[in-house]
């Protein structure tokens, strides 16, 4: 015996029968899902194809099916698709149009042996795989920008900063090529990435599998994936394939966080670096003389919208019982949105640096003789001191000049020698940011050389060579 | 001298002057922004009548200010405002309009003083405040469900569990409680919640202040605002308003989270103690005997969606500069999709609640004698043994039933003897629920009394007694 | 019938009966939870005491017990206390030493009625709500060091920044008022947040209750919680008081970031308003004139840790059944790392403001005229010209400047009329940074009066009134 | 001219002269860094011998070096190294032993031309790596207890869930080769990540890199690095191989939170499919009857704690500015946590599996002939019907025994030709749960042929082959 509120309950009225209009709404995922219109045709007619290789569907049917959706896609193509009540996703909507137009005789058969839970996952692997591939392309341009750049202005010497003080001189393409190499190591990783997602859940039924003899191999093969998931269970409850993906998607906003946080340091008026051209920047409705860096505010900003949106899809997934919940529809909305971020932000930041105006002039003059200290630590060692000693003699001439008031590079030579004896007259070789930055050529180093080196190594990751 | 990449870089030609178009769309806020046109044109009528009292507009340029909003209202109400080129955000537009519509030598004088800054501010606060009141009454009516089925299904006895297994038996309706009493906790940190969200940005200008000695105590008050933000650095470069309220929503959807979790466990066949009502369940595509408890599952899985949006607000939030920076325009979209979500989840929950069939005949049926257990433990101690040796002695008693293959109350006087000669026959008392159950009557327990002073307790919350 | 892996399986062997000694350490909480041995006696009394008054102990069997705690409370103040084997939490460590030195017949008594469940709620409450007191005062002082700054050096102009770009002029007291003002806002948060921690669910049972006619209001009287939990089963398995406590703590991190990441940009050589003091900086081990910002940089890198321990808990939750589950033994150690990461990091903040040095004259030096383009505006303002347009004549001021390569204020009057006829020569009294600032005086605002009103606000809120 | 807060001030006295003993210890990470001391050394060895092979230290200084930490290891060994007051991290104490051992002539030498930058991010990634080797191991023992399983137990069929509704009938041995396809996956993303962590920062100095020809690719191979990072500047500032292992591990834990899920399902009462061992279960401080799944509880809630690991230094890493910051820090003591609970969750997950008994008898009682409903449906198809239409024809078999309250296979002949017509007495063969699962034999599904063909499949991968 079951109880049930009665009518008189608080609550009620919000409907009559059968439907909560609102739960109508909640589950309908209708109004975002049509976007994999193309995905879910091209998939259904893989599946029906290979229905017909199985025998389920003769030749004619199989045609009619094909002729159907050519129909059915074109209303899409068009925006002329007309959603109806109980369309509730872009499988439901597809499948009953197609049998409005091709009749419930044949149109009825498409589903055969198959599952929403198969169809939904197929659907959205192919779409965020070629998205996937679009992204690919993009970063790749990113970095080959970066790189043109590097070669263009290798001669640009500027502060290095560590803690956001300034530490040693670098050259402009050292900076450069450290982000483009951040960049690069999540290319290598996306293209990783890409290979989990592109497999097919096509023929795995609800849960249980396939049980009118598909060949699943040859459908993969049409839909373009480069092979199979193996375990029906898994494949119609798996969104990881979406979570890897947002995680790549969080861990390179990270990246262009910290490369647009760096540009906006650099274009402060204190700094002056850079200027950022007007297609990237706003003004301010108040003040009028404001130039705001918008563009690399909304490219730090964005880190958040990615994250957040990979947060909350494992906050989804985790603690779910085996196969699929309708939970995982939650991962569909995040999906749809974390791609666009994508997109558009790798482009802006392209944009943002195709256009930029740097200042060398600006950079020079913020260089500081403080930043060539370890240069006379060096050159001790070059002596057989220490190290540590020469750190430490390093150091009592940076508080010398502190002392006196003046940049180290105008101690005199008896000043010098006045903090330690062994720092004869050649140690003003010391005092040249061109020559600091040339010394440091080991591999990764900030000399030319190395700074070059740099380059061949991105152009190769790039061009997956 | 600056550099910039030569016309020939690998980049470039996506946009020849001014403006890339993608930099336009991915700064523009007016898409979703637009929502919030009527607390904009309502505080900038405020901000009008501000200015008209401190001198800064006449009565008559006051007058055609209200009439022209009138006239822009009127178009966003029915759906033909039509926004121009560089109507980049709401405050654009409607300012746009205005000047369209009376000229701009009197619309030209509506923003003297103020920001965007500030104006962003207010319209969010002023749209969330009356959002979260919605919510508020909400959360209300769900709980008043809950309460009026526990008073009315007190008499249902279920097992209640610990770590998923059967621990106790306990009323139906303490369950239903526990979580009613979980809601009401978020109920009040709402009420706290929304005072923080209502106050007044209104005269903060860009980041300094208002210079044209506005009354902000008045304008807050036409407003609805409880009072001000009373530093203007801050108050623009706040959305702490929004990560508090999101802090809530992702706390108050754990917590449906956790009552959706039981309620698909309890719907499980295995478990069997409720049913959904059709109007929250779903079909398979596939396999025609399956009811889904999809509305659960929805709701169980937004939670992700809740989390995701508080945990990327605040890392968009994270290690900004002081004031407005344009990445704070990423608290938007999540605000404006946090609140309905809250909105749907509330309402949803309630109408599963009251639709909900329960079948207290499965409940008792799934009582087992071994929850009795710490009955017999009590029941020594009432004769005076420790509970330690109480508890040893019943878990004995659990072991030889076990070791007879049959339920603990068909033990003979003898065998419960033989475990423990303190065992009299009156030790027989334990085996009976109800009583079990209305032993605990110590305030929050699950005695008929406990569980009715709980519902005496929660409704003096709910109705803020 | 069972079926169990065969003895010859991949796994097996690590160990033999009964236990696997990793699961063992999995599941240890005494390392960790020892910390509440404090609490953990002062429930075990107070829980005591009830029993008493319920006639559940004689009063010899209370005293013994109180006895022998002071026993075991000295064996841990001073160090010596030693787990045993199967001392799996403090709570166990506890009665089991409580039972050595008492003796088992009355040490097991003690646990008459009582789960583990309410007593490691209970535990952590006490302990939390002791450990959120003294943040409060913390908190308290770091907002008293800012006011007392902030009154002692109101006569400092700095340049007013929004999107990292100077703005206008404000006070330096006014950016320290800014954050004061959300560290403020933090303050009235915390202390909701400790109401709905000192809650006491002593006497909830496992789930069900307690079934001996404890007193519960009394009980919690003598431990100092200011109400009841009410209702058991929600008592047991919740821990929001925890997660409220960590979003609380994560966003004030997040303020903390807002305010570190100010002043290391302000503390770096291009900008150079501040310096920190020796105390909260350090060297670097290469680069001998380094000194850095670490204590500012380890507390916006902190706000990481407490965002992830409070997201990790809010995960951990996500999707439980209802009442107690073993997962939930992942709020303790976020817990107990969350709290000193705040008070240090709190002090250190104190500390870091209390010692800072403060450059006004870099400041003055780093106001540019241009910031005061507004004030033009403004002026026109006053001359009854529309916003807009004053706005757009400021701007051809500033373009005219940037034209002839010489600062706004360098611009002659007929320059200036030039731009526009109706700039006067007495136009010339917006281009004072002091006038600029002191013009703002609306509450809230830059001016002296206003900042100064802000300090009073501010002292209301700190000390409660 | 400074301005500093007056002795007077509020704050203040907690420190005299210099340091801040809580800044000393906010700063300090020797308790936990010092993990790393035999990375340290190692490092530093391979260092010397780089330096020696530069010509910046002599054979004889390089033997003293060697020779000095072995002493330092030993003393680190047998737990009788003695940090002293400025031993602020590993890296100092390691040297300042070091120079105390061999002299300063010589150990002042050590650190010629490195940074402690460079250093940390050696020594971190080479313990990293290792630990993960170890996962690697760890996680295939799983997979291989698993496919043991699946091999031997491959008979037992259990009612698959969708929704936690029951589905169809599946193999257990799919369910348990369904979270090893899961498991299986992460395995070859370990793969991938132990590759971007396995590469040398060694030889970058502290962001321009080195200045003494240092062969960076000989210390590499040296360490086992198996390749360098590129470029110095983001080789001293990136701690992404500690975030991508961590999104790796709180991805790896998701997983194991699903497998957790289910098994405490399946271990209800309500279920009974499984029953832990006791070496993974524990009892009630109340109730004598309760055997708990702690073990996967823990399991489940830990999946809370690597996740927050995770999402904590993705916070902490964002917005920061280019190379080393002192943020950091922060990403230290997360990843020493995290690499244990991956370590241990993982073999507490393969004990719980290896000891697992599981009760095939339950399962099959468990199945209900509504699984079989889709069966008919099939059964139709192959009839020539379309599927559509059978679905819907079964969907009333489903509805006729519901009506007459009894399972749909004790529906007679004439019921079902009832139903329809085409429902011929060889329908029911469709009631065989045997049979279904069989049925489904398209590569990925139940049948004992796709399910020992998933063994195979999972054999490679985890072999590597």
């Amino acid at each position: 015996m079951a109880s049930k509120p009665a009518e008189n309950m608080l609550w009620g009225g919000r409907f009559t029968e059968g439907l909560d209009p609102l739960m109508v709404a909640y589950n309908n995922s209708l109004p975002y899902d049509k976007i994999l219109w193309r995905q879910d045709i091209k998939g259904s007619i893989a599946f029906a194809r290979a229905n017909l290789n199985a025998g389920i569907l003769t030749q004619s049917e199989f045609d009619q099916i094909v002729a159907g959706f050519e129909v059915v896609a074109k209303e899409w193509e068009e925006g002329r698709f007309e959603a109806k009540e109980h369309d509730e996703d872009i499988h439901t909507a597809n499948e009953r149009r197609l049998s409005e137009v091709i009749g419930k005789e044949v149109g009825g058969k498409l589903h055969t042996g198959r599952s929403r839970n198969e169809q939904v996952a197929t659907d959205m692997r192919l779409w965020l795989r070629d998205e996937l591939r679009g992204v690919e392309r993009e970063l790749q341009d990113l970095i080959r920008v970066t790189i043109s750049r590097a070669e263009k202005e290798v001669e640009f010497i500027m502060p290095g900063y560590t803690h956001l003080q300034k530490a040693q001189p670098v050259r402009w393409s050292h900076w450069l090529l450290s982000h483009a190499t951040a960049f690069a190591s999540e290319l290598t990783r996306l293209r990783e990435v890409i290979k989990r997602v592109n497999l097919s859940p096509l023929g795995c039924g609800a849960l249980a599998g396939n049980p009118f003899k598909i060949d699943r191999e040859t459908m993969a093969t049409e839909l373009g994936f480069s092979g199979l998931l193996h375990n029906s269970m898994n494949a119609v409850g798996d969104r990881d394939f979406i979570m890897e993906t947002m995680q790549w998607g969080a861990s390179f906003m990270l990246k262009i966080s910290r490369w647009a946080e760096d540009l906006i340091i650099y274009s402060s008026l204190e700094f002056g670096f850079v200027r950022l051209a007007d297609a990237y920047s706003t003004g301010s409705s108040l003040m009028p003389q404001k130039k705001n860096a918008d563009s690399l505010e909304l490219l730090r900003g964005k880190s958040g919208r990615a994250f957040g949106q990979m947060a909350g899809l494992m906050m989804t997934i985790k603690g779910l019982p085996t196969t699929y919940n309708k939970d995982l529809q939650e991962s569909m909305e995040p999906m749809l949105d974390h791609l666009p971020t994508l997109h558009n932000s790798i482009q802006i930041a392209t944009g943002v640096l195709s256009t930029l105006s740097v200042f060398p002039d600006k950079m020079r003059a913020a260089l500081a003789p403080e930043m060539l200290a370890t240069e006379i630590a060096d050159y001790l060692v070059r002596k057989g001191v220490p190290f540590r000693e020469g750190h430490h003699v390093s150091g009592r001439v940076v508080a010398e000049a502190e002392r006196r008031g003046i940049p180290m590079d105008q101690l005199s030579d008896a000043d010098l020698r006045g903090v330690d004896e062994r720092l004869d007259a050649d140690v003003r070789g010391c005092f040249d940011y061109d020559r600091a930055v040339d010394l440091k050529d080991a591999v990764g180093g900030t000399s030319r050389g190395a700074v070059l080196g740099q380059v061949e190594e991105l152009k190769r990751i790039v061009e997956g060579r």
